[in-house]
């Protein structure tokens, strides 16, 4: 009986829930400035290659793809790694695969938590049963290379999580000889740069970075969804136990990505089609402009932010001029003032996205990114403005 | 010194690998009719969609289309479950999402394998310690209710894994009576329905199905990353230890998608910002035409490429009428010919894409699949007159 799947389901009363009348209506979206720590508006190239049509993810031209985004990658992280690729996730679906292949259970992990992005790792991996140590410090702060080494003679972690660009707290950390220092003490050098990447100088090989991720929805200015990833050595990848997630075992992940020397790559999951169109676009985009012009853009257009923030009487939450990440500018709230009646103000009136502080910088700050395709003096204009009218209109209580 | 991070890349000799060559030419992809088991072609409206200048992964506007699509979610499942949303990722991240939060180590987990899919819930459940036993038949077969329940009796499981939609086999599952049969057992009972969601009637509430997920590129015609997933019941998630991975933890999901009751959604990553705007307009086009016609044309258009197939000589893999999948088609590879040489055949003269098997259907069949946007009777003609021109075309050698 060819029709029984069918008359059972009528048989059973079919269809009961109707269509929600919500859905019915048309899909409409505002156009704003996403001047906030990301995503990023997507320019109109990267928004063309996300409308195409969309190929099969195992199709010689999807592979093809594929292998532009690696070498594109390859561009932005300043690696000859040949473990190179995008995730099929956002940047914390990089960051448990970088844990999740790197580490096993009761293994030792250092975290460097000085915002969120610390804490987060620290909780990845402690669901994975690693035994986790910490160093803190408040947000704005960063870490002295003694502070680092003193942790890994005392802990001799296999893995050193540190964050590049902390978007919560505005920092970029700086690098020169930690990868070295991880090396000495027989540990992994593992870097966060979903906030930094593109906009603040990585040179993954020369800096001796054995893991280095970001996000597609920061400088990149593709839609989130994807995450370049890279790994320095193969040997990493020997362990004793099969990595807890088949998702995101790397040894799938560079078989589907011809990272692996096989001839042939095989079905593992399907990856974001358009999500890698977009992707490549926005690794041309990058190409095309030139890595050393992208870190100066961003350099410039946070020191155009910064003095006029400075002449509105802001306070910069980062004191030291020197590790100020470019692309997320922290601000101190202004005495007297609730952040939130800010943001909602620059929102409302101009269209301008400004966040609150996130995680340990909660209510301390508000945070202003421009990255990438968003990075330029018309934009951070845009925001001083907003910031202007805000301070204007919002209630200021008696301080 | 505000200069240190740049000079001291600079310094470093800055840049050394230059862009590459392949990545500075034009993005190109070609047209094809994706009539494989998926993905399947995107209509213009959903294409539109994505092309979308994105917005904030927590504005209001934003948090309103995932409620959107949480009720499409909730129609197009025939559920009432508040326990609903989309993953951020392909259907592989549903079934780990499914398996990671209702399974701790340790626990009995029965998987009925008929094909990759069970084989590959079995692959994941083990990863996390589960102790996981199969009910194996072989890619074409199906499992009647003794069967089941007599692994039920025997196993003790937590959790029942079936696929509806075995789409390397073309089988799709009978579902009737196996909801209450696994709650007699105090057994979940997870259903993947990928490859049949849309396509197929299900009735999650009906027939007692706990958690059942699909993707968004088969029968929804929207590009693969994201996953509607739903949960019958917050009990599944007490436990004793924390799900493996933040990214995959319902307990954040639920907060972050609005499901859990609390009055303010915290960030837990960054979602697929397009991605939405897809899924949202997917579901619409769901729920404008119903799910009774989407199902009756699924069923129409199969019928008529049988007929066709069957004129032509070839043989469907599948005995059974009742249990064929309506969304993939499979044949049995006619005698003497080679599958690889048929479905490249159709690929580079007809730009119509015909997949050979998958995991245990390897070498067996080949695969037609016409999903949502698809599925009509023009599509299904392309297909036969594609593997009539391969039939004449491709060699034949004597049997």
């Amino acid at each position: 009986n060819d029709k029984r799947p069918l008359l059972n389901a009528l048989a059973m009363g079919s269809v009961s829930i109707p269509p929600p009348a919500s859905l019915l209506r048309p899909l409409e979206t505002p156009q704003r400035l996403l001047s906030g720590p990301g995503p990023s508006n997507v320019p109109p190239r990267v928004l063309a290659a996300a409308a195409r049509q969309i190929i099969g993810h195992m199709h010689g031209e999807m592979l093809e793809i594929m292998d532009d985004i690696k070498k594109g990658i390859q561009y932005a992280f300043q690696t000859q790694n040949n473990m190179t690729l995008a995730m099929s996730g956002p940047g914390h679906v990089a960051m448990e695969c970088a844990i999740f292949n790197t580490v096993e259970s009761g293994e030792s992990v250092l975290v460097a938590v000085n915002g969120i992005w610390g804490e987060r790792a620290a909780e990845i991996a402690e669901r994975i049963g690693a035994r986790v140590n910490t160093i803190v410090k408040p947000p704005g702060g960063y870490f002295t290379k003694e502070e680092i080494e003193q942790a890994l003679v005392e802990h001799k972690p296999v893995i050193f999580f540190l964050t590049h660009g902390e978007s919560s707290s505005g920092v970029v950390h700086p690098l020169d000889g930690i990868g070295d220092l991880c090396h000495s003490h027989n540990c992994l050098f593992l870097l966060d740069a979903v906030a930094s990447l593109g906009g603040s100088p990585i040179l993954m090989d020369k800096q001796g970075i054995d893991i280095l991720y970001t996000g597609s929805q920061k400088v990149l200015n593709s839609p989130p969804g994807t995450a370049p990833i890279s790994f320095s050595d193969k040997k990493m990848f020997h362990r004793k136990t099969k990595p807890l997630s088949y998702f995101l075992d790397m040894g799938w992940l560079a078989n589907y990505w011809g990272c692996d020397g096989k001839p042939t790559r095989t079905y593992h999951h399907t990856g974001p089609i358009s999500g890698f169109f977009t992707l490549r676009e926005s690794l041309a985009i990058l190409a095309e402009m030139g890595l050393e012009n992208s870190w100066n853009r961003h350099k410039e257009v946070a020191e155009h932010l910064h003095k006029g923030l400075e002449s509105m009487g802001f306070k910069l939450f980062v004191q030291e001029k020197h590790v100020r990440l470019p692309t997320v500018t922290t601000i101190t709230v202004p005495p007297g003032y609730d952040w939130r009646e800010i943001t909602v103000y620059a929102m409302k009136h101009h269209n301008v996205e400004i966040s609150g502080g996130l995680g340990p910088s909660s209510g301390m700050v508000l945070r202003v990114g421009l990255m990438g395709y968003n990075s330029n003096k018309a934009n951070a204009d845009k925001v001083l403005e907003a910031l202007r009218e805000a301070l204007k209109h919002c209630h200021k209580s008696k301080v």
